[in-house]
């Protein structure tokens, strides 16, 4: 992430140091002019909650409003991947207009950063099958995205559905299989230099590096860019009924997860009957007190400038002789102050009409095609798939 | 097939009969107007061979000369189905040309016919991608190509390469295993209702049909239109040089196989040398004379309207007394006679310009691609990947 002024200031009168231009979030330092090209995608799960928000959407609006002038910002609604599981259609449907509304309500801006579906983009597909040409059965079998979401144990072999927990299980879909080499496919498709992604997704990052350096290898040119990872400081929100669990949208429990757009009252309601524990007093421990470390963390994620952890925020605000009931009390406050803007910009976006919404993403979707486009015609020209 | 006069001649005044519409090619009758969707694709390896000729491209011809007016047909140089092999890209960029040049000059007319390279149209790769969730990976282990083109048994499983007959056999890769799901795209992204292929396919085109079918129970609706197979009358050509074995592109043997653009010389040159038996005569039996019987096949080929059959033919024309060289002669009078139309038109095509055939190309991948996105767009809508 580079401030705007610094920049400015360093093209002007560029500085010997080689060391200069240096990303306080990605760590990202080169000694020519930034020109990152950063990636990244969220599945349509409707409104997010709590935990897409800080551990995605507002690191990509930091990123977004950090950025060089010459950086270029794509973020996609991986509605292709969303349908390696079942879905329900006008779920699906509602969900994705609910995701894009986010983007904007948090502050995601299309003059700023490319923000579309994946699926009106017919260049993820296509990359996809020529990296399929390329990818092994063998790597792709020992990733555990399918194993996890097939409730497999991590040595399940993707033909044996007899060690599956579930009596019945659906059979495994090449979809799901084959998901990491979508992921790679959006990535590569931009020559996307960042990937600011969660650590779950480290092992998918690699195997989309991996793959670019076997393909440029095979096609004796450097036609796709391995990335970088930009690993977010850990965010993790952990649920609110259970908290030694993430805080998820699968949840059949509503009550387990926050969404940006709960209103006050909600937000105040689903925190007063988090599950804590019977310890007097307020102190931050995860292991030994993870509910009431998790309100603590939530509450430090919205001031993290003003406390160097939560421990220092649970000692400064917080100690021995506070109620359980106070420390909630202040953690919905804060939760709700700081949620109140994107909770009205969401509704503004969703009160749009659905012509207005297909035009913005639609519009955001034709730049998307036309980076992407021209990648992938030089990239089958190199492959003999031309006419030229 | 329909003759164009039988089809007009109905038109004006439907018959009571409902099996007055009867295809004799393909065996297809129906009792209201014909309205078919032929497809069927071939992988760009440059010029045919008589193989791929008679097997293929020539009953194409015929389709497409005796299509009703309402019938449309699709053929497609599947380019993305070659790359699950390693290629060599400069090859890849001739033989994708000489392909489309072997269209025109069998007969193959873009005012009839929509002839375009798969890669050329991206709705081939996205319906892949939506079909590979529904995909079974049981299944497609079970897919006997991916074992046969990795030289493995039967019985191999996709992850155990132990079973490979060669040392240090590559990998196999995500998108050879995958391969039927891109053919179940190419035939049902266009709503076909026809696929000529030979009988290797059969089990491809199962596979197509069943997965229409599971994905149209999914969505509740009928999306997808599971084709019938028309099954081409065998026209086995068997290689010169080892006449109990197909012919074939990848034989490293040039002189096992006749090329659509061969010259007189060397079709001679070819069929003089070709491997065929000492037993005194020429008679007619696959099994014990397999030599002399692929040559009488391939003239027959030629002269089906004249002979009921290659016995008939050898009777009539050859006896115990036609020495061999005599039946070489003749077989490659007739082979040359039939291809010298076909020989000069494909010289004629190449000599076009680079731009002349892609403009040709790309008319009809633009066609296409209109068919393909009016498809897809329903599919996805219903599926909820849309904005309205």
């Amino acid at each position: 992430m580079f401030s705007p002024t610094t920049t400015r200031a360093l093209r002007r009168a560029p500085s010997p140091n080689p060391k200069t231009y240096l990303c306080p979030v990605c760590r990202y330092s080169s000694s020519t002019k930034p020109n990152r090209i950063i990636f990244s995608g969220i599945q349509p799960t409707g409104v997010p909650h709590l935990g897409n928000y800080l551990g995605a959407l507002r690191p990509w609006v930091k990123l977004q409003d950090g950025a060089a002038p010459d950086d270029q910002l794509l973020f996609s609604i991986v509605d292709l991947h969303a349908i390696t599981i079942k879905q329900d259609s006008s779920l699906l449907r509602q969900w994705r207009k609910e995701m894009f509304a986010s983007f904007l309500a948090v502050g995601l801006d299309p003059k700023k950063s490319i923000l579309y579906a994946q699926s009106d983009v017919p260049a993820h597909a296509e990359l996809m099958w020529i990296l399929s040409c390329s990818a092994s059965m063998g790597y792709l079998s020992r990733m555990t995205q399918w194993k996890s979401k097939m409730s497999l144990p991590s040595n399940a072999n993707p033909f044996d559905t007899s060690t599956s927990k579930k009596k019945d299980a659906p059979a495994l879909k090449l979809g799901l299989f084959s998901y990491p080499v979508l992921q790679a496919a959006d990535i590569l498709l931009y020559k996307t230099t960042h990937v600011p992604v969660g650590e779950d997704q480290a092992q998918h990052l690699e195997f989309a590096r991996e793959l670019a350096i076997t393909f440029n290898h095979s096609f004796g040119a450097e036609l796709l860019v391995p990335p970088q990872t930009i690993i977010s400081p850990a965010k993790r929100v952990m649920s609110l009924a259970e908290p030694t669990k993430k805080m998820s949208k699968s949840d059949p429990d509503v009550k387990s997860r926050i969404l940006i757009t709960d209103t006050k009252e909600k937000i105040h309601k689903k925190i007063r009957v988090a599950l804590t524990d019977s310890i007097q007093g307020v102190s931050y421990n995860r292991e030994t007190r993870p509910g009431v470390s998790n309100l603590i963390d939530i509450m430090y994620h919205f001031q993290e400038e003003q406390f160097t952890s939560p421990e220092q925020l649970a000692q400064d605000l917080f100690g021995p002789e506070t109620s359980l009931k106070a420390l909630k009390e202040k953690v919905a406050d804060t939760v709700d102050e700081h949620l109140r803007e994107v909770r009205e910009a969401f509704n503004n976006a969703m009160s749009m009409g659905d012509a207005e919404m297909s035009g913005v993403a639609r519009e955001s979707a034709n730049t998307a095609n036309q980076l992407a486009s021209s990648n992938l015609k030089t990239i089958k020209a190199q492959m003999g798939l031309g006419w030229d």
